[in-house]
């Protein structure tokens, strides 16, 4: 495929214009200001439009979608026990399927390429992810109180099977991490077995880390003063490289191990503002030189998967709460949507425009009011643009998404699936 | 026209399925299950489409819109003395018509039908409201620091001669409010003088009020103790309606004070987290019974129209700033950016939909993945809707965008003349 007369970002973080951008198979093959000879097959007129590295959304629960707005203006603790425990209590294989599939679909519609989930049924989300084209890093969230053989557990064995199964598939568009869902929902014994087994497998982590100023005060008062990020580092779970969502409450060395453990940090701006969690200290991570990328959390929290919206809030939601309009620029905030999402996946070949690098792109219409005048186009792209100025999503060098239209998914039918088996769970409620 | 077979959002926030609106020239003429009988004109397929009042813009300054972009992560006092003021010296009247204009698509674009604007040139403002068909309260920003004779200023001649000019125009679609700047930009001198020929003209007020914290407590150094509310208040400017922008730093009797005078408060919850100001505490303002609005502010800080997305930061700052998830509702919110908007602007038959109210309404494409599965719409409105989900705009029954198409703006030619003007200031600089 040829884009032709098209704005780029360019691997530099420069806007060119009048670019010529080829794919070829799954990868890039051309990024000039010329033609490239040869046949390059489709050619899309890029005039009035931006190509961009797509988004990677570094921390999500796509299943979740089924309880989109179900639920709003609780208490956290009302939302979790009266209304997402008991409905998650009746999911089934068919409803993960569905709602997953409705998740993808709106990520493809918003741009979104590339998907780090935490949840469960496995192997309905990889059959989701699997026939949407998107690339997922998939793992099985491990909850475990128990003192006996965490190997007895049927989570851990799903987990180690699934690893098995699914890990690298589709040239590596599917890939399976480990989980521990979080310090305060699992013993010492769940942590270190998750840990020994992402170093033997070579698995990637994904865990939840102080999301609330409770869950990390009282894993302090828990042990004997260590933060979660320090009682998981001590149990060898940031050994291998870790994606730690939410750190919120971090504090003081916190900093100092995320940093020298190479773990990337999945800040979930909007998700965080509506449950009233708090605000990520943004500016002392990007200081640091954190990898620090942006997630969405689920939309049963978000209520989105708008990834625009979502750079707009990490780039805003600091400066209201440190106080400084100065801190966590346009350019941070797209390299945190793009390639650092992307590395935090551990897709070295991904977020990036360049000849060789993965085909994982995104069109944007820039032409409406709303993106003029034109005084740097990354101010508009973060501060100015609309979600749904995605006009188009390439994963892997596939078209999946191109003006309202889904290649890979059949739009009315997943809605209509998706609603059919949210109303079957509130039957049985 | 006639819409059928859409979802409305009745007069008492219900959602209603199915339903016929038919308006009659300026007006919605009835709203009901049944085909009404006679001669309706255009018809219009609600399928997958809500109908709802349109979004009342409560505080903007529509001809910044050419400095979108223009200086960003600058400290306030180097982004306005750098940036804004250097700029907004070389405006002219061609550019702020431009400017203007651009604001006015984009505004209907994204399903505002009514914008209470503070600036300068209002020929030209005027002009450009009139061109676009939007609705718009306009107001001469008032500063001065001398001694002499107020009236004397040509911002006090501008005000009192566009309001005999234009004040009520286009049957009430153009209105002309007054207006002082700020306590921080004025003497007592003219904030008298404008609160004197406001009520002597029957002018409504627009006025900024403690946007910052330092404005805030200045003033009470300056006054004895005194918040910018009581100041205002005691000299008279709030016996006429009048809107307060921003009251992120208002405090004990500012509350008792606003609601007894009737003021209107136009929250602007993305600037006021984008510049740093801070969280306007809404809840509280929500409890009093305070008139709450939503507004903008310029696109120099927003830095967009999305009306969408400012509704979602209108729920979602409060919540994490007051540490509460349970503030602010989506009720609460889509009644603050209509009717609490339109009766701000003292337009009593604007912002709801029954028979007899204007025709000031916009149609929501729901059909996206984003806006599914349903539990209540109301919640997928507030937070998982997006900006450009709005795919038609009317404004006193007249069809201002209809999926893509201005039927009033040249919308090449409106972008064209504003990136012109503006690189014509910029090259003056």
């Amino acid at each position: 495929m040829l884009f032709k007369n098209i704005t780029v970002l360019d691997e530099n973080y420069q806007i060119k214009n009048n670019m010529y951008v080829a794919t070829d198979g799954r990868t890039i093959s051309y990024v000039g200001q010329d033609r490239p000879a040869g046949d390059t097959g489709r050619e899309y007129d890029g005039r009035g439009r931006l190509l961009m590295p797509g988004f990677y959304n570094s921390h999500a629960h796509s299943p979740m979608a089924l309880m989109r707005g179900y639920g709003e203006n609780l208490a956290l603790q009302d939302w979790l026990n009266k209304k997402i425990f008991p409905f998650e209590d009746k999911l089934d294989s068919n409803a993960v399927y569905w709602g997953t599939l409705l998740s993808y679909a709106e990520s493809l519609r918003f741009g979104i390429v590339s998907s780090t989930e935490m949840y469960y049924f496995m192997d309905d989300m990889v059959r989701a992810a699997a026939d949407s084209g998107i690339k997922a890093n998939m793992s099985r969230a491990i909850v475990n109180f128990d003192d006996g053989d965490v190997w007895q557990l049927s989570s851990m064995k799903e987990m180690k099977r699934t690893f098995e199964e699914y890990h690298n598939i589709y040239d590596g568009r599917i890939k399976m991490d480990v989980s521990i869902h979080g310090e305060y929902t699992s013993n010492h014994l769940a942590v270190e077995a998750v840990a020994d087994y992402a170093r033997t497998a070579g698995a990637r982590v994904h865990v939840h880390v102080s999301e609330t100023k409770s869950e990390h005060e009282e894993c302090k008062e828990r042990h004997g003063g260590k933060t979660p990020v320090m009682y998981f580092s001590q149990l060898g779970l940031f050994d291998v490289p870790a994606t730690a969502a939410h750190c919120v409450w971090i504090e003081g060395d916190d900093f100092d191990i995320l940093k020298e453990k190479g773990v990337t940090v999945a800040v979930n701006p909007v998700s965080n503002m509506k449950l009233a969690s708090g605000v990520c200290n943004v500016p002392e991570l990007l200081k640091r030189g954190i990898n620090t990328a942006i997630g969405t959390d689920s939309t049963a929290s978000n209520n989105s998967l708008n990834f625009i919206e979502e750079m707009k809030c990490f780039a805003i939601a600091p400066k209201v709460h440190f106080g400084d309009p100065q801190v966590v620029s346009p350019d941070q905030t797209i390299y945190a949507a793009t390639r650092a999402g992307a590395l935090g996946q551990g897709r070295d070949d991904c977020g990036i425009i360049r000849a060789g690098a993965a085909a994982d792109l995104i069109v944007l219409d820039i032409s409406g009011p709303h993106m003029h005048p034109v005084h740097d186009l990354k101010n508009n792209l973060v501060y100015s643009a609309s979600g749904s100025d995605v006009v188009l999503t390439m994963v892997d060098g596939k078209v999946l998404y191109d003006g309202g239209e889904f290649t890979t998914i059949d739009l009315e039918k997943t809605i209509f699936e998706a609603q059919k088996a949210t109303d079957k769970i509130l039957a049985k409620l």
